[in-house]
């Protein structure tokens, strides 16, 4: 382990960090709130270790896959970290894990709070809460890599450590281009959606907010009604902008590389889109009794599963109320998750597709065992090596669930709850079922149970595996 | 499509369901029931269909996998079939899918029941009730194999189809040997079982009963309160027999061979035995507070666990009422279930230790990505295609979960009820949690998801793959 570039790469993350948090700095001088202050304490506390840490010189260059995991895992803590401080220091959260949990939620784009009133927080606050949306959605390291010239072939760790799917796919040769072409077109993205809200008659505090929590994918809203009291427009406007934000990005980039053929031909988009269309029609019919026309249903139907399956977590109905089956398919839709390449959680579309290829292709294999069937996915063949990497994260996944839902069930929570409320965390979209349901919060549990919960969020925006490595000793010797 | 040998396979079967219908027959003449008449009907049936049916030899021996798979999913289901015809005419189960849904979870070791009062029930069919767990234990075609000098190469592929683990191990070269030995095995730990029952004080007829309950690792009682009312010695007895049953056969075999060594190193027994050891030690200390002794929770988790762990599904408790975390370890028990090759249903053991190898290897595959690491079980390197096979059968088994869960809330009761009559079917255990429960029953699902439930107990017990192929046009496609 090269701990000396680890870090100099978390110097950086600290510079950045006090840079996102100038916005919330900003938000409190154009309101004139006092909380401002402890946003300019961090920034500067940030700012100084640092810039003071990165004098010194990395003493070695050698960056391993190893060391990409480390410092992805690592920059993300010491983000929350830092991002929960001012949280804390404002007096707006009863305590420091209550912060740390908000933030995490925040960057992690899990969207899950322990606040009832979130009404009562100060405007700056509300504003970090849903920036670290934002920065969580497409990566801060990412972003690194698009503006810091980083030399060394170490990028390519970095952004596989920190980028969801199965495979990262550079949408041109050079990284810190694909890197830059990514936010771009995600800041494209958001100024649309923001410039599309305010049209729509919302306030540009909200416009700004919630377009940051869609963008991310995150779901942190700034009234307690989530998102149930705005108009209608500006719900649908959510609703398409969640399902676009849950795309695979490289659509984007083929549209913008003029190939439109090939983005519509896009085979997880398709899969991806073809699980929504069905998912909003049966829930439609399914809860059609409860509203009062059947465009009703579709609407509040439509919202909940873009909400869901992009692990969003916004809500405008209580879906808590709704039908077994409709709360099923959105269960469903909790671990199916959005594309891979998008800011969306979950297991993620492609995984999923592929691997309901591997059991057909099993089934064929049982008929015929002689002959030998590749698996194909986006007009390529699906790699052995993939294959495997894709069988273990859904095993580890599953382990990973089965043994926090274990832990947190040490709180004596109903089975529903806790099942639900490591789904809505491990997948980073926000509110589950009964006591963690869209109407409710995260508070119930117990500061332990809140640690687990953290754990999984952190472990699902990374997929796993680079905040497992952090508990395997092996990772940590000198090599 | 080899159709004519699956028809003379059939025919086979339906002559052994004769034989095995004469146990009931002889217990209503003991107890001089006028319901012994069904079961003399249906006997009589089963054998002129089947000795006709089988008059006329099979065009071709042609017997690939395929066949294998289909001739066990196909007689599995006749013997369900067969078997629920006595139940429904003795006039004691309201519908013909009432008494179906019986037979298939005693067939399938489940022991889930429809019934609120067993009590109720006339012995000769208390006695083919116990006695269906005792015949779908081991299984039907394994018991076929080791007594008919079936001609041809198809012992293998028959042999393979219905017994569950990831690879199936001929302890003997010959297929025909080893399905003896594992016959005689299990007939002589049943009469073991029965001689302590009854030297314990228990009745011939509970001891009998229970001990094929127990052998199949079933879980139909005699008694409304199952388990709960005997002596705590038979209930001890009893909890030795589940975990016995619950271990896989070679460990017997060796024993038996005098490889004493090798027998106590069989890694998945290790393995099985250590589970349930840390089990039974947490549940004793989060439950003591609801007992009167430190030694009655541990008798009482004891059980439990046994009866979880091996599927079987005898209780002495309402475990229902237990505190979340205890709940929850038995669910994961539900899930990880008993040894490969042994009467118990669940993943199996062996699964979930090479899937957590799994996961470590590519944990080490990460830090070192050129270090290539095989993964061993029982002294030896586990093959690329046991590798695939596993985790295919894993995914396959959520794809099955997830839709079952989502087709039985049709009926809209709750999440845990749904989520663990799911769990309590596929892995034939027969008790869930909620309103199925081991104080409640079955009968609060509708027709149509009971069809869902006797789906997914034959799925659980032929590990999908024979059953997901008669769903696949391939398969039924003459080559």
């Amino acid at each position: 382990m090269n701990y000396s570039i680890i870090r100099y790469i978390l110097c950086r993350v600290l510079e950045f960090q006090a840079m996102f948090l100038a916005l919330p700095c900003l938000a409190a001088i154009f309101y004139g709130e006092k909380e401002g202050l402890a946003y300019a304490a961090v920034l500067l506390a940030c700012l100084i270790v640092g810039v003071a840490g990165k004098l010194k010189k990395p003493k070695s260059n050698v960056f391993y896959a190893r060391e990409g995991f480390v410092a992805v895992s690592l920059s993300w803590i010491v983000l929350s970290a830092t991002g929960a401080l001012p949280l804390f220091l404002t007096g707006e959260f009863p305590t420091y894990t209550d912060a740390l949990f908000e933030t995490i939620s925040g960057l992690t784009t899990t969207g899950a709070s322990i606040l009832s009133d979130v009404e009562a927080l100060s405007q700056c606050n509300l504003m970090w809460r849903s920036f670290t949306h934002w920065i969580g959605g497409m990566g801060v390291l990412v972003l690194i890599l698009a503006v810091l010239p980083l030399a060394g072939g170490y990028n390519m760790h970095l952004m596989r450590a920190e980028s969801p799917g199965p495979t990262v796919g550079k949408l041109v040769p050079r990284v810190r281009h694909t890197a830059r072409i990514l936010y771009k077109i995600y800041i494209v993205m958001t100024i649309v959606q923001i410039v599309l809200l305010l049209v729509s008659g919302m306030s540009p505090f909200d416009a700004m907010t919630l377009s940051f929590g869609t963008a991310g994918t995150g779901g942190f809203g700034v009234l307690n009604s989530s998102i149930g009291s705005y108009s209608i427009v500006s719900q649908a406007i959510i609703t398409v902008f969640m399902i676009l934000f849950g795309v695979n990005f490289s659509v984007y980039y083929l549209i913008s590389a003029r190939k439109p053929k090939q983005a519509v031909m896009h085979e997880e988009m398709r899969y991806y889109l073809g699980i929504i269309l069905v998912a909003i029609l049966l829930i439609t019919i399914n809860i059609k009794d409860g509203f009062e026309s059947l465009l009703e249903a579709f609407h509040h139907a439509a919202f909940q599963v873009a909400s869901i399956i992009t692990t969003t977590g916004y809500s405008t109905a209580d879906f808590n109320v709704w039908p077994e089956f409709s709360k099923f398919i959105l269960v469903i839709l909790m671990f199916v998750g959005a594309c891979a390449g998008s800011t969306g959680g979950g297991i993620k579309v492609s995984r999923v597709v592929i691997m309901l290829k591997l059991v057909k292709n099993e089934l064929s294999h049982l008929i015929h065992p002689k002959r030998v069937r590749q698996i194909h996915f986006e007009q390529h063949v699906v790699g052995k090596d993939v294959l495997r990497s894709i069988s273990v994260f859904f095993i580890a996944y599953t382990l990973v669930y089965g043994l926090s839902v274990l832990l947190i069930s040490l709180d004596n929570l109903d089975f529903t709850t806790n099942f639900t409320a490591v789904a809505a965390t491990l997948n980073n979209i926000g509110p589950g079922l009964n006591q963690v349901g869209p109407m409710s919060n995260f508070s119930v549990y117990s500061q332990p149970a809140k640690y687990v919960l953290m754990f999984d969020m952190l472990a699902g925006r990374l997929e796993l595996f680079p905040l497992l490595l952090l508990f395997t000793p092996a990772t940590w010797r000198r090599s």
